[in-house]
């Protein structure tokens, strides 16, 4: 099978093609032409981007995908093949007037307000306020929702996983195979890593976007060897450098011998083939060789496997760099290994034995991770993929995309649906903090209204209450920032690595009762007086 | 912001740009390094992939994805970049002549037997087998796990939406926003289709899978008209072209004075900016009105507002195509606006008015959804997003993919946890079946073996099964078809509505037990006698 033509060019190199502008529901295109034929095409538009409960039964959410938007505005363009596509499915008598517009369409007239990515991000709270001519922001409405909905729900759920392993795990993401197709799990991968993870087993996110990576082998490998291989090249040099080459093969072989009497075993009950398998692993790998203990029988056969190839590296001056359990009851086996770690490190007098990182995987949700994270737990480093990546507790964020303004002019949905209904008009948002840091509450004015001011008290009105109440904030943030302006990237957004770091900084000035990962005390979001008075005049249907 | 340079040219046809070599696990790199340095990179090897238990706790899973493996397939090559990324995360000192190995690496030497995209797959019973050079096709199984777990997963909630709804509804998959990025979100739309699914809304699915897409306005097209919006050209020809056209928007609001005075409405309850969003999408497409009628009040607004334009336009000789209802209770709303067409049909004598499709969306999951399927039902077409896309009830397959033999001889996972286990060997695959033509049992048996024979009586072992049954099929068919040998492609693939019907005939063929959706009967899947005596020898500890 020939590789495809032009395969040698990176045809993607930001890994942005499945992103492209016909990744829309057709709705989008549909209205686009009812815009067009209304002369509205050029209105001024502005939409939220937002949310309207926590997911996972929390109280907060983390803010991400605003860099994968930044990228697809950015090469917003439709091609011809789109715009005769969409021509396709459009009524036959459209004017080509409208194609022509859609053709020369771009984002040069799009604006976009954000939370930096890694924020705290709360019920109501815009992720993004999109404002540009009304037929491109709507256009824009799927793909946005699908490039933020799942990079801030992944990225919550992350860490979540990280709130409940603590700060000394680590914790690698392996979802890839789990995921809902290759852009799932890069975008998996990137943002695990974006809410707390250190690693991904995903080579591809590793490349296309700095996420650290990590890996070392499968029970594929370990059962291809029956036992019988003969490696072309057994000889391993020192560390150093210096003294003559050894066979690892034959020296594992007398290790295995006092291995197995240490562990009262016989000689034999090791597998061969498992042993051959870790042998030539080192052979390629003799820094960073690492035991999959559970092929066969992680006692009597994957651990003594292990430590004999371990101590023949040991004599060359190599350090292995750990095992990895999965399967059973991890936590159990993790104190056994690290048990015998211990007696084998003091018999063989290899202290560098005894604290040998143990990693562990299988399946591991919300739950297994508490009890593998618990004190005195012997486990280092453990890898989740489906939970991390498919989100079973709630595997869709629900984000929504809806018009505030146009033209200046307020909008509201104000379906009978009260959980439905959106507050209107174009909004600035605060973070209004206590004299410690500490987080008190959101606050959501409109854009024309005055900055609240730290030190004064100001009322406003907590949504869903009945009341307003009084707040005084000692410090106040403004928290939507401006990204993008007519099209134009206003300055550079952080790296993943500088995002990761501010969610984990943002995390920790939340209040340990609204990060309860059950039943938590919700953070308060609060409209101003101007809004709620908006609000209440939109709904009796006065003018705004 | 102008566009990328080189967003002109169509810079992934296929859309297959996510799907590349690197989209895999860390580990399987290393290992190919560790197969390299063992002399065994082209050492023969069958990997099976498959699932242990079938998902959403049914009896029976679709198999899907195979169309996207023959293209990742097709595509594979490593780049220079690729090998690049490659040596900067393995051992400094890895030898050049791997990397030269790697770089000219293609799937030339790899066979694939699958089942036919669209069949009936059961536990255990091999999805893909794929085989050649060790170290290529162990580099495979990442990509082909994440390309055909998910694409089967969401292939068989699709069936099961389809089983719940009966063959008559029209069932529209609109899950792109709430999907694991773009390319989750191609994924979904493509195998909701072969699932049972009638459309979708993604535009990308239509233009680069030949998905047939579906979409009308959403809530932001009503709300974004205030009511003083004059359209440019609010004349409207009749739809026989014949005649003078016609001032639609005042046509609506004589018609408006009618329909309120039917309903016994106040001529200023329905809410301006409605209608004029109406007139405004009617006036674009006059043979494609749809109304969506909770943007503010269903019964007080968006109902006479529509029927005001739809029998203005029926005037025209323009039919409506129907309304959308996207919250509170659908099956009920659904009724009202049934009864109101009958007595509005009758009342203004359009009789097409009666039975106009009702379309219905909102978060529906399988118990909504066969609410809404009941007897007596008066919805039409029902939208499913988020309950198709995510699978909440089960977010992956859990697909594996195992090493079954090496260079003939067979291979086996024998770990302490005997749900682990593998079964070992090349092997065949066959659906027996009963004198009607229903299915009696899936038979695993060694690739080595004869077929089984209809007529003849033949004793197996059910899977879990502690001793073996006898069965005598009425006809035998053969699962894995050749699908790519030594990199060629054998036959052309079935396009995606062929396997649709496909999908469609073999859940006939499936007994109505195995096709329950809670606590369905298990279909029984057998090994062969020999099949069952190599893993008793194998389990044993003994040579295969």
């Amino acid at each position: 099978m020939a590789a495809a033509p032009g395969a040698e060019r990176d045809i993607d190199p930001e890994g942005l093609a499945a992103a492209r502008p016909l990744l829309t529901d057709l709705y989008q295109a549909t209205m686009a032409l009812g815009y067009w034929r209304a002369g509205r095409a050029q209105d001024v538009a502005e939409f939220e981007l937002f949310f309207r409960c926590c997911p996972f039964g929390g109280a907060f959410a983390l803010a991400a995908g605003l860099r994968d938007c930044v990228r697809f505005l950015r090469a917003f363009r439709l091609r011809d093949a789109d715009v005769q596509f969409l021509a396709s499915v459009l009524p036959p008598d459209t004017e080509p007037a409208f194609f022509a517009h859609l053709r020369a369409l771009d984002c040069s007239g799009v604006t976009v307000r954000a939370l930096p990515e890694g924020s705290l991000a709360f019920p109501g709270v815009p992720l993004l306020q999109v404002s540009g001519p009304l037929l491109v922001v709507q256009l824009l409405e799927t793909p946005l929702l699908c490039l933020v909905s799942y990079a801030s729900l992944v990225a919550t759920n992350a860490a979540r996983l990280r709130l409940i392993a603590g700060p000394e795990k680590r914790l690698l993401e392996m979802g890839l195979r789990r995921a809902q197709g290759p852009d799932g799990g890069l975008t998996a991968s990137t943002y695990s890593y974006l809410g707390g993870f250190d690693s991904s087993s995903n080579v591809l996110a590793g490349q296309l976007r700095g996420v650290p990576v990590a890996g070392t082998l499968a029970h594929s490998f370990v059962t291809s060897f029956s036992g019988t291989e003969v490696p072309p090249d057994p000889m391993l040099a020192p560390a150093a450098g210096e003294g003559p080459r050894v066979d690892l093969a034959g020296r594992v072989e007398v290790w295995l011998e006092a291995v197995c009497a240490h562990l009262g075993l016989g000689v034999q009950e090791p597998h061969r083939g498992e042993r051959v398998a870790f042998v030539a692993y080192a052979l390629a790998f003799p820094r960073a060789f690492q035991g999959l203990l559970d092929s066969y029988s992680m006692r009597r056969s994957g651990l003594p496997n292990f430590l004999a190839v371990a101590l023949a590296l040991g004599e060359l001056g190599y350090q292995a760099v750990g095992v990895r359990l999965d399967s059973g009851d991890l936590l159990q086996q993790a104190r056994e290994v690290r048990g015998v770690f211990r007696t084998a490190a003091a018999q063989f007098q290899v202290p560098w034995l005894e604290s040998l990182p143990i990693a562990v995987s299988n399946n591991i949700d919300e739950e297994q991770l508490a009890r593998l994270a618990q004190e005195g737990s012997e486990v280092d480093v453990i890898g989740i993929g489906t939970s991390l990546v498919t989100c079973p507790r709630q595997p869709a964020l629900g984000c929504v995309y809806k018009l505030v303004a146009v033209g200046g002019q307020p909008r509201m949905k104000l379906t009978e649906d009260t959980e439905k209904q959106t507050l209107p008009g174009s909004k600035a948002a605060f973070r209004l903090l206590d004299s410690d840091g500490s987080l008190l509450l959101d606050l959501l004015q409109l854009a024309e209204e005055l900055p609240p001011q730290a030190g004064q008290e100001l009322r406003v009105w907590p949504r869903g209450a009945q009341k307003p109440r009084a707040v005084r904030p000692a410090h106040v943030e403004s928290l939507l920032q401006l990204w993008v302006q007519q099209g134009q990237l206003c300055e550079p957004l952080p790296s993943l690595a500088e995002s990761r770091a501010f969610a984990q900084l943002s995390l920790s000035r939340l209040s340990p009762a609204h990060k309860w990962l059950e039943s938590p005390e919700l953070y308060q979001v609060a409209l101003s007086e101007q809004l709620q008075a908006l609000v209440d005049r939109m709904r009796a249907g006065g003018p705004p």
